[in-house]
């Protein structure tokens, strides 16, 4: 049993880890720090754990981390970036679900994270935790920067279609909509039910954290510059992002788009291109680790449309950690991960 | 009091209109037909009025609708192009909340309704119901075609924009979102809430009718050809529209764009336009007959935002007929419409 | 124009309060105070009042609230008792939203909100403000406590029933059902959209305070001793309440309970006695001042039961302040209440 | 492999039946009949189950459910009692979903059912299927009538009080709240989320047919007559049932109540007796097997009060059928079923 760590673990990407990682048969928790809920038993504060997770909320400083053979920071902005590389020298595995070591432009990151860098070092090396691209690199990484939510749901609806000379790079469009797990466990009053209940918003129209880090992987992979507008929206429900993603046409694609999908994601155990004519819906993905995508033009005419949906707590998230630390540490990619979807 | 006919009043425009008209003060509802509930009254079927409408449900051949002043259909499509011509025939004015008469071009029309039009003589002779464009025909109209619920705040949204030499007509992108009570009254498996509960999906993604309908206002008004893509996508709550509108910029727009809307809207007592950096909810405007809209240039870029939001059932049906009853009918455009959002 | 105040308006309460007031026509809101947000323009607060209400947020030194003829506390608890005397002794009526007044053993008051009280002579003078128990005594009344929110829909749904020989006083049951709008918007984690949305459960199992305030009035108006319990719970959605209450027989009835109910309530402008077989739906009365309530005896048994709903921010709160308002300055009991409520 | 079959299995019960059994590991399901979709793909009216089980609805001809080990049925009640003797007389074991077995007095069954018993015969036969009461009874059945979803979350709830002499069994509430997939796949208004979203309600208040059922395992425990009122309440969420049941105490209990519960279900895999103050939330339930009970006694009077919590289509219905299958074809009872909870 490999051992692993929690840096932060009262969030709902916290939960969510211990919620996979308690069935998932080859690793054992060892340690969950927070400095505020220190002494407290995980099971009191989720107590859909109960029975599957007996452990207590340790202090940082209580906390061995050292003796882990992988540690998820499951922390604020900011905090893996200061604590991870002690760990790191240590020749601890990391996975940090932040965005400390995801964009390697570091006044690209200084800017929309307000924050000087702690260790830049650390982010040329981190890999980007998609492993539908970078699987080699996480693999034998030793810290893996696990991408935002919005952005899984966009890159992975995206991908196949970057490069291609017959589509225009330089407008795209992603109309992003996530629940409100998304925006975390604080106690924040837009995010009570009582303001964000039966009712439907945009957020960040200015422009959000997002933009920049599904750009830097459309440029990496198209290899040109790329126009992006992202634009997110709050949903009423719990969990689940759906992008609609807009992409002009330059010309007639010389290719079936459909199967240019599923070729590209033929062997892809979590991305699922569904038949022509489908819906994706997020419940179909609630709990797992899927990200389901569906491709249309609408009325035959110059823009191709594609509809990605993911759980934004599991593949948005600890889903993606899971299986980024499967491939960290030589277990089956799927493993603790073959959930089904909750319907209805 | 004006004598208004409500037929085929028992789905949720229906309801709405007998909502609004009972409080009106100016009208008085004298007969609501429905073939399936003759002789129920309204609000054994509606207990929201119990108490504002005593009224009982009537079968077309029992209403004598000839006597009213202005009759309502809340009828499916294609029942106002058979039956509303008898009636104006004999001097009622008629406000059709469905499609029968909103679209000019017949061939369009039966392509994307799938009938023949009934009464293609009325179709020209309609106004389009929407007042902010189109005041002075609907006050002299005896017909009035009422628009669709996204046809509203896609082209609200977008009307001040349209003929400027500096956006690009062609590649217009409406994502459009919608409680489930846009469905209507059906019983539909897939608007079960166990269905659309804590989910999101898209829905009519290879075209959707309400995309011709915006278009033949946005051509007529900016006099060019316009691209437009439309996507709909169905929100797990009841009421509410927002849409997403993304308009590409040719050139550096010459003028401030919010002042370019705050002008265009400044006399109209339904749209809204917020101030720079408001989000719009859809609870803002529930259960009254606004429209309110914010303007975005996400990121400084080459792509302007507008989201637009209404209540489907107010501004996008009920409401908007009742505006353009008043002003049919010479009442203060607001009268019965002066109604204040719920939040929360 | 009533010149009116309202103390503390940042809270659901006070916009309701807003909401209500700038449609009433015979009064005139001249001041809001919140020290945390003076300045801020109450429409930027809640944008659901553009348009409606043009005001700012001031301080409580800033406002002049001696030249109010009725001020409305719609403060946390604690804070009326402190500063509603200074504005009574000036003459000014005084109407409290939060439980200050409510009950009228000052030990048991202070048992329940942990404070001793600071105006006890208040206390006595102050009328409940339960309309349909007490309506003389509020028209004459300056200072008036108006009833918690579970406290209406189950005070109302067992007032027919009090003093009657042949329930059994000893036994009663209120399981009451709140929308999570009723803990007001205050920061906090459990009424975060991501806890509290698609879940249910119960709270303050232990005891609640709506029992001690309930209690003192069916002890008052059946004039013996009452046992009951009471269980709160927390529903999914924004607003509304629903009591189920259950209350043994000792005897049949010698009466019909339904035509009781009908004729106990026949004057009352707020409550509607639903016809049997009704299931009060707390959509029926959102937006609107109204009580409806039904009366069963499932399969004929020893209990009595009878559903009640409310919306909790309007008869649970600023609507029936309002209605208070109205019998206090002379107005028509429901000025300004003639709302319908919104289905679906 | 044991080899299963599911018959009529569209509805919601059948799905989860599906997600459950699809990881069990020791079963296959080689037949799933229903006649109106025969030969679509299960993961076609279920995307959420694609990639997870690769099979085709089929007549109920075409399936040769005879060389099933075991057979469901998640049909309508009145199905089973039809078609279940011919498979049973084969040897297939039986677990029937619906009502048709679990009523014995057979009087009551077609009073509640409006039918008569097609094979009365079996109805003594049938085990009932609530392992926490009758474990050995459904290890040698041959059929099991598998509880109603309510009736679970209730009779779990009282199961350690029934027989005591402190408390009263005369006067027992089950106040009880249901998600709307309680109702199943049936395209039905009421069932809509623009009906039954944002809003609370009563239903069946005059008798509901788990009354009955209930009733029959409290007698059959308590040796003795038991009173019995029965509430069900629609929640405007998916997924949940919460039961509130209220027990008059006739004397100070001797034992200490929370050890009471906590010793009887020592050794329950699926029931959870939450620590003294716990609220159990549907949503810890979700999508597992669990129920979750907390027992009050609400200001230290005379009633005591519990919150039991199930999901609906799990512990209330597919999960519960599960354990059943599990028992009866020798699988360790929690195999396929250590699922947790989905938070938030």
């Amino acid at each position: 049993m490999k051992k692993i760590g929690i840096v932060g673990g009262t969030g709902y990407t916290g939960v969510e880890l211990m919620r996979l990682l308690a069935r998932h048969g080859g690793v054992e928790v060892v340690a969950i720090t927070s400095r505020g809920e220190a002494g407290m038993p995980v099971d009191i504060l989720y107590p859909n754990l109960r029975g599957a997770l007996s452990l207590r909320f340790s202090t940082p400083d209580d906390a061995d981390l050292t003796a882990c053979d992988l540690v998820f920071f499951a922390t604020p902005n900011g905090v893996a970036m200061q604590q991870a590389p002690a760990l790191l020298a240590q020749g601890v595995k990391v996975v940090d679900l932040a965005a400390d070591y995801r964009i390697r432009d570091l006044d690209v990151w200084s800017k929309w994270y307000g924050m000087t860098h702690a260790s830049p070092e650390w982010v040329g090396r981190a890999a980007y935790g998609l492993p539908e691209l970078y699987r080699d690199e996480i693999r034998s990484a030793q810290l893996v920067a696990n991408p935002g939510c919005h952005v899984t749901a966009a890159t992975l609806g995206l991908l196949p279609l970057m490069g291609q000379e017959w589509i225009d790079h330089g407008q795209l469009v992603v109309d992003s909509k996530s629940g409100t797990s998304g925006a975390g466990r604080k106690a924040e009053v837009p995010m009570l039910m009582a303001e964000a209940g039966e009712s439907f918003r945009v957020y960040a129209a200015e422009g959000h954290r997002h933009q920049p880090e599904i750009l830097q992987t459309l440029v990496a992979v198209s290899e040109r510059p790329v126009g992006l507008t992202f634009l997110p929206h709050l949903v009423p429900m719990v969990r689940g992002i759906e992008s609609s993603i807009y992409i002009p046409l330059r010309d007639e694609p010389p290719v079936d788009v459909q199967a240019l999908f599923e070729d590209y994601y033929a062997d892809e155990p979590f991305v699922d291109v569904m038949p022509p004519g489908s819906y994706p819906e997020t419940r179909s993905v609630r709990g797992n680790n899927l990200c389901r995508v569906a491709i249309y033009r609408p009325l035959g005419g110059s823009m191709l449309v594609v509809s990605s949906v993911i759980d934004n707590l599991v593949k948005g998230a600890a889903g993606q950690a899971v299986q980024n630390m499967n491939l960290m540490l030589g277990f089956p990619e799927d493993q603790g991960l073959d959930l089904i979807g909750l319907a209805p």
